[in-house]
């Protein structure tokens, strides 16, 4: 990565924190305290890691007020150095420049709208009826679908897929693999007389619509909705493989991790976090803020903020078996307890 | 969408329902009760929606006999609404018509055959040996490998790899970022005097066999068998991100939801339903007629129909742990109360 | 698929094996014991297959010897019959030579560098400053980012995406689908008196670095590091489907199975066995040579060796929702049972 070094005095102006040490210095970098060269920025957000700046070589750390005096080097002073660090850091991202236009080897149909600035990777497919705003740039090996809508300095970084009548709104990320827009899962059972039953395709008919600033991660499905659409406000942060069926609802600022399902026409509310490979059961809402912990079952409607849990902990198997096989007789277990009461109290 | 629209009367002789209400009033969509407007279909189908009716719009609604008295309007009395609905719903679906022929961005190996009504979208692969029948549309960025036949009107809807020896039937639909016959994971472990062992790589030799009328999800795998095939039966629904390994066969008319996983050599009946999330260990066999609830692991065969579940509920955190940590001894405390027993009846 | 016949007695010599039986007869294929047939060689590694000596057709067995005195005709006696008949299957693989050189219809910039012998498949894209070495085989729909380098004799068999700063070693195999260097999910809470909070993207400016031999299934996505890469040593075997968050470690010769989770900065020790669908948060290290069980959730870090689960098991939904009640009280019920001991013994 070769991009430009900035001073401390100029970061320190930028994002309007102290600076204690030389304005001069140059930083070329961000790492981590144990990784930090001297010409590297360093920060110290966690208090666990606290005991590691006896012994970075980092040039500067960005840190909190309580933890300043502990360290004697050069420092930005933040009241949340987390969030100062991924502003710093962005700064040495290194993106080079998408030349904008369209690829030569892109397939874009004459009903495509293109804006002057967008950039169109190569081997890119667009469809008619697809609008791509200002700004935007598809990386290769995207498929934009008819009647999708993509909002301005938005990025799909390469092969995603929208399938059809997805709105994106402004500066949404998607990583590889997505696909936003296929058919939901609907199924209706048409019991016969030549056979026991089958399947009837019930058609999808609705779209997907994605807020402004949402990220999407690799290989993350998002169905379009069935009747009406499957919605993500704004701020919504995604993970990768994660599944989002049909008419699913996710409120602003909510943040899933990997491998998370919510199943078909639930409701997710503001601020909530999902923890990794948790599952929410459809036609479900969950209010805003409520925190769901990795790998839960979520199987009813949750009115309250606060942290949900389901599961149980693990332990060495030969334990877990013991466990696990009394489990299955655990209403039985309780009913004796039950007995045991009423005995000693009559 | 812009699709013709059809007289109610229309409607009920294609469909054969019993139609109240004018028989030359125009419909032009399908939407929920809620939803609806004047030119609109409606349809009751789950009775919690009952109340619903008070206020819709709809310009129809297709319901049940015993629920039309409660609606003063138009309507089509199926005996189910559902499949009804489905069926009229897919008139109004708007699925331009795919110009057959290949298109010239695509690359398709001499040896390759496509009947003459197939349509190939942009940037498809077809490679040598590769069977692509009547009626058959691929959408864009589809890799058909070696040796995988396409059956009649079948539709992989964009960025669809068919790997190599898999055969699907007729009227197959795959949604975006399948992947069908890829190497199952078949590993062999060999201890050797130079390293603590290491994995060599078993061969993966077998096809994939996919019925008439499956419809596979968005980002599902499916994997070539070891020797022998993977089956899917007609018929057979998985929704997205499903795992399907080597050498698994599902029953006809069998669903998956979301995100659930069949490790290998597992056998599902005919007519399962597997929730969402949920596993199925390999080698295991599942009779006809079992249902699997939402994240379950089964870790034994299940010889009759009926429904089948594993895990703990969920409940707010605080709770959740107290138990949670109770489960680690549960072994423990059944044996206390074994030990209460005895003591009390001696 | 025609590949070319071997004799018993070349395969014996090949291979280091005891041969019993007719050293010219050809053998034509691999199968099951129950599939083969009489030019095909078949196996019996797993002892509870035993009994399907007696009607196989197999035209010769690899068996250990203890099970040879059970068979009367021609077999290749092993110490590791399952080891043996991988390598021997891999006799009878069929793969085309790929072609060297690039496709006419990829897209590879100017300052890639590719190796003479390398084959780039069509409609690959390979961005500049990426790496292709001796004997790389890309299949069709590749994608090759910025700073990627892929060593000798690997394969992507078909739509692999390598998004940037990816180095893979050599002898490395990828499924379709998979995504390897996307970002992590590195979000940083800002709060502040315009809205209730937001996220802020924290830059992913890590690689990801794949050691020799690795096996990547289809779908699986592999992030970049936030700060530092993401690596897998050497012999690691992944499925289908599982996600590997940023700056996790994952020991040489460890397997995953499909759908396995491990979250950020998580460290698995060498010769580990993730059953499918296990979750591991982040931040934990597993020693070597950990085993956890299908869909178990790892919520500690785990020191020594040995079999880990979590869960609870399958039962018919009945008894399985009274027992899952009774889970909710649980710590209850052992109160309960602390002041019967309490109360017994005074």
């Amino acid at each position: 990565m070769s991009t430009v070094p900035r001073t401390l005095g100029e970061l320190a102006t930028r994002f309007g924190l102290e600076l204690r040490g030389d304005p001069g210095r140059a930083i070329r970098g961000v790492a981590t305290l144990i990784d930090a060269d001297a010409d590297q920025l360093g920060f110290l957000a966690n208090p666990r890691y606290r005991l590691q700046l006896a012994d970075t070589r980092a040039g500067a750390i960005v840190l909190r007020r309580a933890d300043a005096d502990a360290w004697s080097g050069a420092c930005l002073i933040a009241d949340d150095p987390y969030v100062a660090f991924a502003r710093i850091a962005a700064l040495f991202e290194h993106q080079p420049a998408a030349t904008p236009g369209i690829h030569p080897s892109a397939v874009v149909a004459q009903g495509a709208t293109i804006a002057a600035g967008a950039c169109i990777g190569p081997l890119c497919v667009v469809e008619d009826g697809a609008v791509v705003d200002e700004g935007v740039i598809l990386g290769p090996h995207c498929v934009i679908g008819r009647g999708c809508t993509i909002g301005a300095q938005s990025r799909l970084v390469a092969r995603v897929t929208l399938v059809q009548d997805v709105t994106l709104g402004k500066r949404v990320l998607i990583h590889p693999g997505a696909v936003l827009g296929a058919d939901g899962f609907g199924l209706a059972f048409e019991r016969s007389a030549s056979d026991h039953g089958h399947w009837i395709k019930v058609p999808q008919l609705g779209g997907v619509r994605i807020g402004d600033d949402c990220e999407i991660g690799a290989n993350t499905t998002i169905d379009r909705g069935a009747l009406g659409d499957t919605v993500l406000e704004e701020d919504v942060r995604l993970d990768n493989q994660i599944q989002i069926a049909h008419n699913v609802r996710i409120g602003a600022h909510s943040a899933l991790a990997g491998c998370a399902a919510v199943a078909g026409s639930a409701t997710i509310g503001r601020y909530c976090l999902i923890g990794g490979g948790a599952g929410i059961l459809g036609h479900l809402s969950l209010a805003d803020r409520v925190t769901v912990t990795a790998m839960s079952l979520v199987t009813h409607s949750i009115r309250e903020a606060g942290d949900y849990s389901s599961g149980t902990p693990i332990q060495p198997n030969r334990q877990w078996r013991r466990n696990a096989a009394r489990f299955k007789h655990l209403d039985e277990i309780a009913r004796r307890i039950d007995a045991f009461e009423k005995e000693t109290k009559s």
